[in-house]
């Protein structure tokens, strides 16, 4: 007997419903039947992305959502200017220098996130930029970026915005529309609840434009064939109608508690979690700009970071996230994002001090679970 | 109360097993638990595609997996052959121009396959085609291509010979290696009986050779990230999880009875699909090439074929396919791929008497259903 409990930034876990509806008999997607579905998940995507422009679903990792923003608004030699505070910042560096971007990087320390006055100096020192790309929150280093600052900044000027909120999105506010966000890039797995395999995309009027004109070549990922068809609600691709389907059961779940409640519950899991890691006098390695979404614990000194996250999963079931690139062995991340609730931190923190405990640090047991608790308790 | 039939081709219908795996909770897919599967659906579709090659899962539709495999072996201005025999023939062309390759067209009629004498005269007069695009089975015309044949002439060319084998791959033959096919692509809601939301391909070392010098612009589609990531049995981005995990299991019940009885039984459904309409006084619309995937059918003269599909599918609750483009109200499509038998093709055909009785069309009743038995006792 196994039980298995999943704590990472995605994939997070699935609701039984979302489970539910994907064991479902398949429908045709050229049928009303399925019309009325998308039509169902489109406006619930707006709901989630706090925006009154179209949602597209694509089928792919958030990943082609990202190509997908890139080939349709840049031509090659253009500029762009990518906000680069981890690996998925550095994800739009290497899909912009694929297509033949001219790309400007602003280099942020991986634990910090961009300050607006160094994103302003950048958008000044060269108005050939015609789109800046950031990330909502950085999977890597847990750190939530400023996006609201960003469009303030940038709405003003001929560049678009585009954000990475694949992880991020249905967990922690972003107001794509108020916060003048020109392109906003999600994927199913996340805050959405649902397995990977759906990319979601939203287009303000401003990023419209740039469409008609991009030369980059694109085919699979080309929003002028998206848009076409979502325009008579369909899809210009078989879409992943299972997933599709589900996603229609988790938008259903996010607006009965509605987006406040749901990023609420969010906010104190976090909270939760980052006084739990600290009792067991463990450091942050965001302090400053932490997300609400996974939080990024520093592997204390002499401990085998990724045997810790091993071991939680291989022995005990309890799935965390270890570093990325440079930060392998040196940190762990614990998602609190999606189907998630305050006895999952307490099992996650639980397994966490029996595994320290194990493999010799030094703390007094309990400690991290009366934090959580006694955040729980408020 | 109402009972849905799935006969179109793709997606098709799943089966129980399939339905089932997708229900389980998700896992986390940078585990040794995920490795693990991914490991076996390699192995299982290796089998399938009859070929020593990597197979590679991308996450996408098919047509991700078509434009993976333009973009990897192609460089702007090179120049491609793509044989045209319907919308899917079509989309070769489409994609290769998108990504400013020099294509040839080799048009054939609708409802026809091509002639390998006119392939050797094309390839003959063009030494430059680096690339010729086929397709297995024509999907909007229900014609299989003779693609044995196209491997032989081409294999000791330089070019590469492309399959579209997104339809009837896993339900018809096709001897990758022994056909000496450089590049197949498939998706998973045809013969593989799962939904769509994942896109195949299989690499020669002819093909991978060319990858190497390609010059298209490509990040998520990029072979070269999908390999060296598939050597260490990995992605490299997120995974459709659960769908890998669903192919297994579909991979799973193919291995049981073997591809070569897997093949008989398409071929008795689609030779009594054939003598049943044949006996309803209908015309097949590819009556020498029609494939064992999905039967084309004229629509009788004065009859609104539009109407015909409509009523079977809302009235009737089962789905066939109607005519794409400029086949439109003019043939229906009935599939017999995957996870279909006898009583199926039963159901579909007993349904169409039914509906073209009501539309007045003449024929005495119960003759197609006969005709299927009939069929189906030898």
């Amino acid at each position: 007997m196994r039980k298995n409990y999943l704590l990472t930034p995605g994939p997070t876990p699935l609701p039984p419903e979302v489970r539910a509806a994907m064991a479902r008999p398949i429908i045709h997607h050229r049928t009303p039947q399925f019309q009325a579905m998308l039509k169902e998940a489109s406006e619930g995507l707006k709901y989630v992305f706090q925006t009154k422009n179209d949602v597209f679903i694509l089928t792919s990792s958030g990943t082609g959502a990202m190509e997908a923003a890139v080939v349709n608004i840049l031509s090659p030699q253009d500029t762009a200017l990518v906000v680069q505070a981890g690996k998925f910042g550095e994800r739009w560096t290497e899909i912009c220098k694929s297509y033949g971007i001219s790309t400007e990087v602003l280099d942020v320390e991986w634990g910090q996130a961009v300050k607006p006055a160094e994103l302003e100096k950048r958008l000044k020192a060269n108005p050939k930029i015609k789109a800046v790309f950031t990330t909502l929150c950085e999977t890597s280093t847990g750190v939530v970026s400023d996006i609201a600052s960003c469009g303030r900044l940038i709405k003003d000027t001929p560049a678009v915005l585009v954000v990475d909120a694949i992880s991020g999105l249905g967990a922690i506010d972003l107001k794509t529309d108020d916060w003048s966000c020109d392109i906003v890039v999600s994927g199913s797995q996340k805050g959405l609840m649902l397995p990977p395999g759906l990319g979601f995309l939203s287009l303000s009027p401003k990023a419209a434009k740039l469409i008609e004109n991009s030369k980059s070549p694109r085919y699979y990922f080309d929003l002028k064939k998206v848009k076409k068809a979502f325009d008579k609600i369909d899809t210009p691709f078989t879409p992943a109608i299972t997933l599709v389907v589900a996603l229609n059961e988790a938008l259903k779940m996010i607006k009965q508690d509605g987006l406040e409640v749901v990023f609420a519950r969010h906010r104190k899991l976090a909270e939760a979690t980052r006084a739990a890691v600290k009792a067991l006098g463990l450091e942050l390695f965001a302090p400053l700009d932490g997300s609400d979404v996974v939080t990024a614990v520093k592997v204390p000194a002499g401990l085998d970071g990724e045997k810790l996250v091993k071991t939680m999963r291989d022995t005990y079931g309890v799935t965390i996230a270890g570093g990325q690139e440079e930060l392998k062995g040196k940190i762990f991340r614990f998602a609190h994002m999606g189907f998630i609730e305050e006895f999952d931190i307490i099992t996650g923190i639980s397994c966490l001090e029996k595994v320290l405990t194990q493999m010799g640090y030094k703390f007094q047991m309990g400690t991290g679970v009366k934090a959580a608790e006694e955040i729980f308790l408020k």
